[in-house]
C-alpha cells in the first residue's frame, strides 16, 4: 500500500519532468524555419494510441501540434494519388505532427485481409521508402513508433476493462478483428517494420501494458528527436552516381520548321475543334489532365498555352504560374505547393513554369544546395509516376527558341506595350547563363523523361508552328488515352 | 463586302488596343498589396458567358485570373455554410477574379423553380448585400454583369446555329428551361437587380447579341474597375452609429467562486465523462463544434482547453492558436483565415484567440483602422449567424481575471520553467493597457452576444472553478442541440 503510493507518487514526479522538457524543447523547435518532427503511432488495438495523443496535448502546446488520423480513403481522398492526402497535412517547419493510421495501415490492412500479395505489399513498402527519404532529406525527422501488447494483455483489455475502453477514445482502426486475422496482422507488421527500417527512421517498439512507462518513453523518444532536430540541422544528404546527359537533346532539333499564316488558321481550327471534342469525351470525367510548360524566355509558353486554354471549360481549368513560393510553403517541403495543385478528376491543370525549377532555374542560380538539386530528379519522376497512375495524364512541354531568336524576341517586348512587362532585368540576366541552361535541360531531359510523361520538345522558333505543334502532341495523347 | 472587310479590320483594331490597356493595367494591378478586382458574369444561357471569359484569357495573364465557376452546391459544399466556397476562393490582393454563377445562382434558380417564396428570395438578397458590403469594405471592387440577350436572340442562337454552340464551352447553367420557365428566370432576375443594385456594385447589363461588342464593353468595364482600384486606394468607410457598451458586464462577476481540490477532481471526472458520451452521440455527426477561447494574458485559456481536449478523438479536432496571418492569408479579406478554419461535419475546432483579435488587441493596440474594428462586430456576427444556422455549435468563452490575478500568475510564470515560455515582453506591455481592454471587452460582448451565440464570461481566478464551468455549459449546450 505504502508502496504503491510511493511509486504514483514517483511517477507523477517522472511525468512532470518530462513534461516540462517536452514543453520547453517544442519551444525551442518552434524557432526553426527548416525542419521539423512528424511522429507515426502504429500498433496493435487497445494499445493506447488514443491516449497516448492525449498525453501529448496534455503535455505540450496545443496550437503547434498537428494530429492527423487516417482510415481507409474515402471521398476525395480516394480518387486523388494514395499519398496526396499525406502531402497535403505534413507539420510545418517547427512543428509536430502526430499521424494515427499513417501510409502503413492500408497496405497492412489489404495485406492481412489478403487483398494483396507479399509482393505488391513489397513493392508499396519500397515506394514508402522513397517517400521517407524524401521527408528526410526535407529535414522532416520522422520517428515510427509501434506499440506493442502481447495477445495476452490485448485480450485482457478488451474483455475485463470496458470502463477504462469507454473513458478512452475508440481507435480499432483494424475493426472486429478474430484471434486468427490479429495473427495475419502480427506478421503483416514484421514483415513491414523488417522492410522499411530504416537507419535514419527506424520502427520502435513500445510495449504498451503500462501506460505510464508507454508514455514516457514516448515522451523521451519525442524529446530526444526534437533535441537531434534543433541540435543538427538538416544537413544535405549527397547524391551518389549521379551522371550528366550523355547527349545534347537541344541540339538535334530542326529550328527550321515553319507554318504559313493561311496553314497555321487552319490546322488551328482543326486541333481547336478536335480539342474540344475530347473535352467532351465521357471519359474524361475519370481522369484528369496536367500540362507542363517549360521553356527559355521568350519562348511562348503563354501563348501556346492560351491556345489550349481557349478550347477548355473555365470551370475545370487552373493555370499556374510557378512564382516565388509563400510563407506557408517556405515552411514545407518543395514538392508540397505543387501536390497542392495538381488536379482533380476531370480537371485540367496548367502550369506555366513547374516543380522543374528546382533543375532549371534553382540549379543555374544557385538557389538550392547541389545535392538538393541532384535529388529532385528522382523526387519528381516519382511524384510524376503517382500521377499517371493514378490516372492523370501529364503532358511536358520544352518550347525551345536559339539564342539569336530570343534576342530578337527581348528587343521586339522592349519595345511593344503589350509584352513589355514581360521584360525583366532578370531576363538578360539569364540570358548571359544559357550554356548552364543548356547544360541543365539536357539533365532534366535525360533524367525525367518517362515512359508516362515523357519531355515533348518543340522548336519554337517559328510561334504558329510550336503552337500547332503542343496542340497536336495534346489531342493525340487524350486520344489515346481515352480511346 | 468592302465594307465588312474594313468593319472587320476597325474590330481587330479595337480589340488589339484593348487588349494592350487590360494587360498594362492588369501588371500595374499586381503590385497592390491591398485590394482585387472580382467580377460576377451572369445571364441568359446562350449570351456567350463563357466566352465573355476565353477572351480575358486570351487578352490578359492567365496566371493571374481567378475564374471559378458555381453549380449547385455538391459534396462538402452542401454541408458548409453557404457563403464559405465563395469566401474559399476569393481572389488575392492585385488580381482579378471572374466568378459564373456566382452567388445570385441558386437563390435564382430556386426562385425560378418556386421552391422559395419571394420572401425568402428577399431576405437572401439582404445576405448578400451584407456580404458586397464587406468585400467592398476590404478593398475588392465586385463588378456585377448581367449579360442580355432578347428572347428571340435567344430563340434564334438555339436553334439556327448548333455549330456556334458546339464551338463554345456548353455554359447552360440553367438546364433545359422552356419559355415559360424562362419567362420565371427574367421575372426573378429584375427582381434581383433591383434589390441588388448599390452604389458601389450596380447591376450592368450588357447586351450580348454582338460577341465583339460585348467583349469590348465587358473589356473596357474590368479595364475601369483595375484603374479605380489602382488610382484610388481603397478608404476605410466611415461607421455611423456605433456606440460604446453601456454596461461593464465584468464588474458584474464574482471572482470569489472557488472549487477545492476533490470536489474539482471529481466533478472533472463527471463531466469529462459526460462530454465524452455526447461526443459519441449519432447525431453529432450531422453538426459541428466550434469553441472560441478569449481572456486575458494568463487567465488559464490552455489549461481549460486541454480540460476538453483530453476527450475529443484526435482524429475530428483541431486547436488553432491565432498568430499573425501568413502572407497568403495577408492578401486576403480579414476573416478568410477564419473562413478556411471552420469546422466540416462531425468535427471541432478549438480557436484559442480567434478573430476577436480585431476587436481586442488590433483595436488597442491600433493595428487596424477604426472604422475596420467598429465594422468587424457586425461582420462578426453575420460570419457566427452563417455558422449556427448551418448546425455548428458555437460556444464562446471568455475567462476573466483580475489585474492582481495576472501579476501574481506572471510571476509565478517568470520562475516556473515549464511556463516561462509563455510569458513575453508583450505581455507586459499589454498589461499596461488593461482599462483599454477592458473597455474593447465590454464593447466586444455587447455587440457580440447573440442568442444562438452569446459570450461566457467565466471568473477564472480560480482555474478549477474555471476549467469545470467551461466543460459544464460545453455539456449543457451540447446536450441542448444533440437531444
Amino acid at each position: 500500500m505504502g508502496n504503491s503510493k510511493d511509486d504514483s507518487k514517483q511517477r507523477k514526479a517522472e511525468r512532470e519532468a518530462l513534461r516540462e522538457e517536452l514543453l520547453e524543447t517544442q519551444f525551442e523547435l518552434r524557432s526553426l524555419e527548416h525542419g521539423s518532427v512528424l511522429v507515426l503511432i502504429s500498433g496493435n488495438d487497445f494499445a493506447g494510441k488514443a491516449e497516448v495523443i492525449h498525453s501529448f496535448y496534455e503535455w505540450l502546446d496545443n496550437r503547434y501540434l498537428n494530429t492527423r488520423a487516417f482510415g481507409m480513403p474515402k471521398g476525395v481522398d480516394k480518387r486523388m494519388p494514395r499519398m496526396w492526402r499525406y502531402w497535403r497535412t505534413l507539420p510545418p517547419a517547427g512543428e509536430l505532427g502526430f499521424y494515427l493510421g499513417s501510409w502503413y495501415h492500408q497496405p497492412l490492412m489489404k495485406l492481412s485481409r489478403g487483398q494483396i500479395s507479399i509482393n505488391r505489399f513489397t513493392a508499396q513498402m519500397q515506394d514508402i521508402l522513397h517517400f521517407e527519404r524524401l521527408l528526410n532529406d526535407e529535414g522532416i525527422i520522422l520517428v515510427k513508433i509501434w506499440l506493442h501488447l502481447t495477445d495476452d494483455e490485448r485480450g485482457t483489455r478488451q474483455r475485463v476493462d470496458p470502463s477504462l475502453l469507454k473513458q478512452t477514445v475508440a481507435m480499432r482502426e483494424w475493426g472486429d478483428f478474430s484471434a486468427a486475422d490479429y495473427e495475419k496482422v502480427r506478421e503483416g507488421a514484421r514483415l513491414m517494420t523488417e522492410l522499411t527500417s530504416t537507419n535514419e527512421s527506424p520502427w520502435i517498439r513500445v510495449p504498451a501494458t503500462d501506460p505510464h512507462l508507454r508514455d514516457q518513453r514516448i515522451g523521451q523518444i519525442v524529446l530526444e528527436a526534437m533535441r537531434q532536430r534543433i541540435n543538427t540541422p538538416p544537413v544535405p544528404r549527397p547524391v551518389y552516381g549521379w551522371q550528366p546527359a550523355q547527349r545534347d537533346y537541344l541540339a538535334q532539333l530542326d529550328y527550321s520548321q515553319k507554318l504559313p499564316k493561311d496553314e497555321y488558321q487552319q490546322q488551328l481550327l482543326h486541333w481547336q475543334n478536335r480539342l474540344r471534342d475530347l473535352m467532351q469525351h465521357p471519359r474524361f470525367a475519370r481522369r484528369s489532365l496536367m500540362l507542363v510548360f517549360e521553356g527559355s524566355d521568350a519562348a511562348g509558353k503563354g501563348g501556346a498555352i492560351r491556345r489550349i486554354t481557349q478550347c477548355l471549360d473555365p470551370r475545370i481549368l487552373r493555370v499556374h504560374g510557378t512564382r516565388a513560393p509563400s510563407d506557408e510553403e517556405r515552411r514545407m517541403p518543395y514538392l508540397w505547393r505543387f501536390w497542392r495543385r495538381i488536379p482533380a478528376d476531370g480537371n485540367v491543370v496548367v502550369f506555366d513554369r513547374s516543380y522543374y525549377g528546382r533543375v532549371l532555374v534553382e540549379r543555374v542560380e544557385g538557389f538550392c544546395a547541389e545535392s538538393e538539386w541532384q535529388r529532385a530528379y528522382g523526387e519528381i519522376n516519382e511524384f510524376e509516376q503517382q500521377l499517371t497512375e493514378n490516372g492523370t495524364l501529364l503532358i511536358k512541354f520544352w518550347l525551345a527558341i536559339t539564342e539569336e531568336e530570343q534576342l530578337k524576341r527581348f528587343k521586339e517586348r522592349e519595345a511593344s506595350p503589350v509584352k513589355r512587362y514581360k521584360l525583366t532585368e532578370e531576363d538578360w540576366r539569364n540570358r548571359k547563363r544559357w550554356p548552364d541552361y543548356v547544360e541543365a535541360l539536357n539533365d532534366m531531359v535525360e533524367h525525367t523523361s518517362t515512359r508516362s510523361a515523357p519531355w515533348h520538345l518543340i522548336p519554337a522558333e517559328d510561334k504558329r508552328h510550336a503552337r500547332i505543334q503542343t496542340l497536336r502532341i495534346l489531342c493525340e495523347a487524350l486520344e489515346e488515352a481515352l480511346e
